[in-house]
């Protein structure tokens, strides 16, 4: 029983994860091609819903859609009816009347993609709902890490920054549990309370002492916008003890990956030394993630093998 | 003898309007299929040009150019060359001159539309001119009505809310009148003035003398931006006189159905439990939209026949 | 060795402007078909960033890789990251990460197209930098020149305005004296100042002087945003002693053509009389647009000859 929706890591099966992954792995190839495109969600409409401003999600969704020979239309919330006031669940269901195929929505309320999921029968992707998931990068952050480092049972991955307040190491956790790996988080108390232990993560003071011996280090971006830095000194100190600096790089094992979900606050929790580093990961999630989305609408969307070109 | 524009209901004949229902018939079905979208328009370049703001009209124009493999264009007034002063003809002739197709044009003023159609020798369809007409939403109302009510000659259609104000309703009303329906108008007297009985329509006074014989009850928007309000005392008024309310509701016929254009102010027109009355079909009307706009673009673009998948 | 970018004229070869050029004629003849699209650039993407507004250049590339068959994603900067604090160029880099095959630019300063050719393997077009260039204008005008006027060697242009700050001036200077034209520039003194003949140029002091005997009568915008204004008395002023007038057009000779990038300000560097004269070509630089920049995609991202439908 194929699911209709993708809403976030943590109600998603282990299973259902390594199969939308093996389908990453045939999309990235399909992407190397002189023509990177494939007929396999011809006639199928997507429409991305942003309702925050968005650069690499909105694109990677849209780039995917593409790819895949999907129409896509785009509704952005200043443009439109919700001028007139307009609710914003009326304005979903006009939309999904029009006979869209799938929905991937961004919303600063957390759960707002459940609340739509539950008022349609189209197909709805998380892509980033407040402060509680986002599974699409997630599910890139882990097909990144397993193509370095093989099976994830017992890696050790470290999570850096504003913990409390991250969609995307919410579901950073929640799938790498899945997988069997250890999962370590870091920074400023106040935003690492203990209660994350009942997920099955670990949270460690000083990230100076486990740096050294993990698999994946994770930088997150200080989220100015959503208060987080009102719980920090300085953006100096943040660095001082929390960021992914030229110094801390030495530290790093050999074979580990530096990974940042971006945008980057350059200086702040990394230094732009470390973008040169050949451990660090960054372009690559972009570049994965694109791959990563093709095979989201695919196991959403798309019905047995994946078409080629006639 | 084809015409080049759709411009307004008025000026339509009967038999053009007959056509593209019938046309409409043809590509509801085909928007039931598992690939919704047909050749027949590939290579076709449609504009559109919003210079209000709308959600549903252009995205269902959008999807229908696109089910119909033409090439879109979407051309804002904000994010122009209008900031640096252009005229809007200017801007037109200059984006005619790129060989566009087709305009879709919403427009504050009326009349604008047939401006423009003046002066290109592309297609021009109005999607809403100022206070004028509404012609495509005209349309995908009687395609609704027909539908439902079979031949609409001697049906009873009854037109709630600012008249006066709405291209709705005057395009439903130029429309209908040509299939031989009855047309009744209400709404506070201000608003529906007797001079709209020169269209052959009816005004009448209290909508509960006749809401339970008529066969189509059809509320309108209250456009607030449109100063209709301030003809109002308040909505509570308006609701208590004008609005089809849960105790209207009993008072409809079995088999009339109940309409609107959207977006709805709920609790003001229409009550929230109207909406899941099985006699309420305002978002089969959005349905009906693409197939209508379809037909439209096929209508005054297409050659021929449907091209099918080769 | 074929280029990656297009970025100037200045550093553009004879050669390579000249193929540009001949394909855009074949181009343009694909364009009066009746499907005027070819399926060329299947499964390429390229990516609209426009830092300034712009309707007719950002339209015209769209067109042009639509027509080709290629993708095409709008990036508009405000609403991107960069509300986020993100920097253009980390913007830039995880765009280019998803493997989009070619940017196309504007931005408000003069070599920012460079810098970001400098940091990515996709090809950049530059649609305008700052005061610098604006190439693909350039060589739409010079293939408009060519298609009235045949060879251009020993052609003499006129191009009127405000020279110092104007990009599409510069880029025509560069190309048209590439082919051996003459090239004779006119306008207020500190706009016009004599450094500009160290490119080849001629500065002239009073446009009736020389009107007469051109091949090519080019006006240019008065740049009320760049500032250019403040060095005009009036714009009375500036029509009566730049202005291509109704009374001017009678001096012009018989087989010149007349030119504008657009917009025109219509009564300041142009008499709105100007655009009936059969002599004038505004609307077909337009035209001629959308072949040339067709012609430009497919010279940097095309392999061989062009693909027609199968």
């Amino acid at each position: 029983m194929k699911k209709k929706d993708l809403l976030g890591l943590k109600e998603t099966e282990k299973k259902e994860i390594e199969t939308i992954l093996n389908l990453g792995d045939k999309f990235l190839e399909i992407l190397k091609r002189p023509i990177p495109k494939v007929p396999t969600l011809r006639g199928k409409t997507i429409c991305n819903l942003f309702f925050e401003p968005s650069t690499r999600t909105r694109l990677s969704f849209e780039l995917a859609a593409k790819r895949l020979s999907a129409d896509v239309i785009n509704f952005s919330a200043n443009t439109s009816a919700l001028l007139k006031g307009e609710s914003t669940l009326d304005t979903l269901k006009n939309i999904f009347a029009m006979k869209v195929d799938c929905f991937v929505i961004r919303h600063s309320l957390s759960g707002a993609p459940y609340f739509l999921a539950n008022h349609t029968s189209a197909s709805v992707i998380n892509a980033g709902d407040g402060t509680h998931e986002h599974p699409t990068q997630g599910l890139l952050d882990i097909f990144t890490m397993r193509k370095y480092l093989g099976n994830l049972k017992n890696k050790k991955v470290l999570i850096i920054g504003d913990i409390l307040h991250s969609r995307v190491a919410r579901s950073n956790i929640f799938g790498l549990l899945k997988f069997g790996a250890e999962v370590y988080l870091a920074g400023p108390k106040p935003l690492v309370p203990d209660e994350f232990e009942h997920t099955g993560a670990k949270t460690v003071n000083k990230i100076d002492e486990i740096i050294g011996e993990v698999d994946v280090v994770m930088g997150l971006r200080v989220q100015k916008e959503r208060g987080g830095a009102s719980f920090l000194p300085s953006f100096e100190d943040y660095r001082r003890y929390y960021g992914i600096t030229a110094e801390r790089q030495k530290l790093i094992k050999e074979n580990a990956i530096i990974m940042h979900p971006g945008p980057v606050n350059w200086g702040v929790e990394m230094d732009y030394e470390v973008l040169k580093d050949k451990r660090c990961v960054i372009h690559e999630q972009v570049t994965n993630g694109v791959a990563i989305r093709m095979a989201i609408l695919f196991y959403l969307l798309g019905s047995g093998e994946i078409k080629e070109e006639g």
